[in-house]
């Protein structure tokens, strides 16, 4: 977490969240008012956060990595600026470690270089369109960090995923998988895109995928930025 | 920067740096040895934070922003695997914020949907490799962020980089530019990208160009996630 982070939840009055972000932080939030909802509740939690504010209320809505990647950020301010009345809100951003770079540093350092974040979930986007953009990432030889690739039921589409990637990516290519990446659990395999689906993988669950020059030495995965050695 | 960030920087014997970032963190660092030197030295900063690790001493090599995005993880773990000798050193790689999504919480919530991250330095990645990505990342609708758009001697580049997008995207796509993100001295512009060329840039800019459903209200780019409202 970052220290402005730290100093807007330790200044908030109200903390609003996911129940289960909100009870990793439950040690920072002792004296405060709570709000949480489950999954799915986003819109209602943003909402309810919207209306807080407007009451005069200090208000720290949670999200884990970076509230700016497929976080809770961008539905705050369609909120403020689309809701009469609701102008008023002072809403300040604040960035955090998304799950990509904070998965690559416990990988070694695969994303350094030019690389493309997809998530999976097709609830709010088309299929086809997250097909698209996985197969333009493969395309371009980008390093690849795929976030939701699978939940309960939603199983088929990281097979279609690893398909369509071994029609332009060798099988060899290194694959770095971290699980509960900053929690409690954290665990971490770096194995390959023919392989990689032998391992668990489920909503908490980061995928990175190397470029065509990415390789793993000892217990890294490494993408050269092409220093001369 | 991240409460594990402060920690290290506090419990190593000996920082190592590009000078001005060293600089940054000069009052976190009065007790300790100082090593720094200028651009284009990285592989030599790197040579001397494996060296002093060797000898026994704690060493914290400060990167800007997140150190495995065009930071100096890559090297220094090159470093250690392929050094005769060098494979007792122990790292960690810490996590931090990087420019995306710094610049991103300043403009409010652009990248809430898939996204590429390109450099365009092309001191160690050919030109057309990097203008292939910008094109592929075009074709995917992607939001992207470009990290080192131009120096005093590069400049071409990002004409040419305008030129292709606007091949594939809107000329009111709108792009936001943010320089010395989280620094003294932080400026914000959000623009279009048939415009945007007429703003200064510079090493110390970030560029996030939006996608297809990318737009302003108010003061805020935001990218939509696709939540009902």
């Amino acid at each position: 977490m970052t220290s402005r982070a730290l100093e807007v939840i330790g200044s908030a009055e109200v903390i609003v969240g996911y129940h289960p972000y909100v009870e990793l932080i439950a040690d920072l939030t002792e004296d405060k008012e709570i709000f949480t909802s489950g999954m799915r509740k986003e819109v209602e939690r943003c909402q309810k956060a919207v209306e807080l504010a407007l009451s005069g209320k200090k208000v720290a809505l949670v999200s884990s990595g970076d509230p700016g990647v497929y976080g809770m950020a961008g539905l705050v301010l369609e909120l403020v600026t689309g809701t009469e009345g609701a102008e008023s809100v002072q809403v300040e951003v604040v960035a955090g470690v998304t799950a990509a770079t904070a998965a690559a540093a416990q990988l070694g350092a695969p994303l350094m270089h030019d690389f493309a974040i997809i998530s999976l979930s097709d609830l709010l986007t088309p299929w086809e369109l997250i097909l698209r953009r996985v197969e333009c990432a493969a395309l371009g030889d980008y390093v690849i960090a795929l976030y939701n690739p699978k939940s309960k039921k939603r199983i088929q589409q990281i097979v279609e995923v690893q398909q369509c990637l071994l029609q332009h990516k060798e099988a060899q290519t290194p694959v770095g998988i971290v699980r509960n990446v900053g929690r409690q659990g954290e665990e971490k395999v770096i194995t390959t895109l023919g392989q990689f689906l032998d391992h668990p993988i489920d909503m908490f669950t980061t995928i990175i995928i190397g470029n065509s020059q990415t390789y793993v030495e000892g217990s890294w995965m490494i993408t050269p930025r092409g220093y001369r050695l």
